[in-house]
């Protein structure tokens, strides 16, 4: 792939990986737009970003990259449309894709803007400029949603973009397909983990955690603006995981309020066999 | 501590990676009892016990250690209990603490037997002597419980002995704060992850997990003879975790349904301050 002119906004965790990643790997220019002048600046002096963004450079572009929140990643594109050119590509890097699609799509085939959904499948703990890392899609997944402003053969053609910033897989799929997936992996993940340290135990842990205690709740410490939007924009989808686990818990804590020894046995073998069949198939 | 004759029941993961500790780390000799013949003379051959025991050479042990599942480690010690000899202290290394203290403490004390409760809170998703490790109990944390037949102080006694095989806190509590804080980090931890599994995304997850989805994951491949004897052991304290877990859930799911999204950040928010706070004071 040639060298492109790259702009990233918002740069945070996952656009300031992003820039930090392009830097590092590539040698396409990044200018980079952000809110906080301070962490602009800084980016800029790391050498993670080649030039602070305005609109007139907007029109320079050949791949716009848009981190930010749902709700500001539609009103960004809505509100600079005139400024971006009809030789760019525009990706968002949201967790959601039903609703920024569905909200983009349209929009930006009337404007002649081209667009594709986006979502790097990594993060970390932490958020912010501070937190971003260069190597945080090493081996991740990048998913990609065609849309009616770009097809999926555009799509494919940057696989190898994506490829080149570390990530393993780029998987191109429709944005009900990946709502559903996320809900499962990644949404349902946060919101059970952070029920998980609600326990009046949790405080007292110190001593007695296993592996297991530790793997649970490492993602109870997230984002709660982002992800309580993320959430309302995938409402259905998490709605179903999260009654499809509560039902299933409620099994396991009937079967032991009875004492029903084989029940609960039978319960667990069954979780158990799907993780082995799964492990075998998958990763 | 000086050299001790060592007996350890049951080669499993537990017992086995107990086995290879000792003889990897120490010059402790170990006498090693399991049903399974072919698993005593590997374990012979590969040099982690010293001996194959029997009835006589238990009356030349220093410490038993007994690696069995609740029901069977009750019932070894009941019937060997005239084998044994006065100057031995006997450790059992089961998940719950109250149901095999309270079976094992009076019942040791009028046999004139020392008699400590044990639990070495170190596990992988893997079971049986083909998963015993030298290095499973590095960085762990060791739990000791006195009894009426073994005091406070001869269990601060055998710190250095876990110590010497990697454990990195070794733990003097009672039954019931064990068993307490057990059904948290543990217990609870191997039921949400059995119970993830079971969304009927699971099997199609390939290409759309990151690392929380890998995580919350890790534990749902369990031994699920052995999980479900040890849920029913502690069937109080974990009722009470998987009834705590499934309200929070509950509220996250009706914010969820609701729309709410000032109710869900605030949930999100409760959980992961707490995450913080707990990161920050312990570990």
């Amino acid at each position: 792939m040639e060298q492109m002119r790259i702009g990233i906004v918002g740069l945070g965790l996952i656009g300031g990986s992003m820039a930090k990643a392009v830097k590092a790997k590539t040698k396409h220019t990044v200018i980079g737009y952000e809110i906080d002048c301070e962490v602009l600046h800084r980016a800029q002096e790391e050498g993670a970003i080649d030039y602070e963004g305005n609109d007139d450079l907007l029109q320079t572009l050949d791949l716009l990259l848009v981190a930010l929140y749902p709700g500001q990643t539609v009103e960004f594109i809505r509100t600079k449309a005139d400024w971006i050119r009809p030789g760019c590509m525009v990706i968002d890097l949201c967790g959601v894709k039903g609703y920024i699609c569905g909200a983009l799509g349209p929009f930006c085939a009337q404007r002649g803007i081209a667009f594709i959904g986006g979502h790097p499948m990594a993060g970390r703990e932490f958020s912010g400029y501070d937190a971003a890392q260069a190597g945080l899609f090493q081996g991740a997944s990048m998913l990609l949603v065609p849309t009616e402003a770009g097809s999926a053969r555009q799509a494919e053609a940057f696989k190898p973009f994506f490829r080149s910033l570390g990530f393993e897989k780029v998987v191109v799929t429709t944005a009900e397909n990946h709502d559903r997936m996320i809900a499962f992996t990644s949404q349902l993940a946060h919101v059970v983990s952070n029920a998980y340290v609600k326990s009046p135990e949790a405080e007292k842990h110190d001593g007695y955690s296993a592996g297991s205690y530790k793997d649970l709740t490492r993602v109870a410490r997230l984002n709660d603006g982002m992800w309580s939007e993320l959430f309302l924009c995938n409402r259905e989808a998490l709605l179903d995981e999260l009654n499809g686990i509560i039902g299933h818990l409620e099994e396991y804590r009937d079967a032991l309020e009875k004492g029903d020894r084989d029940g609960l046995q039978r319960l667990l073998k069954a979780g158990s066999d799907r993780k082995k069949r799964i492990d075998r198939d998958g990763e």
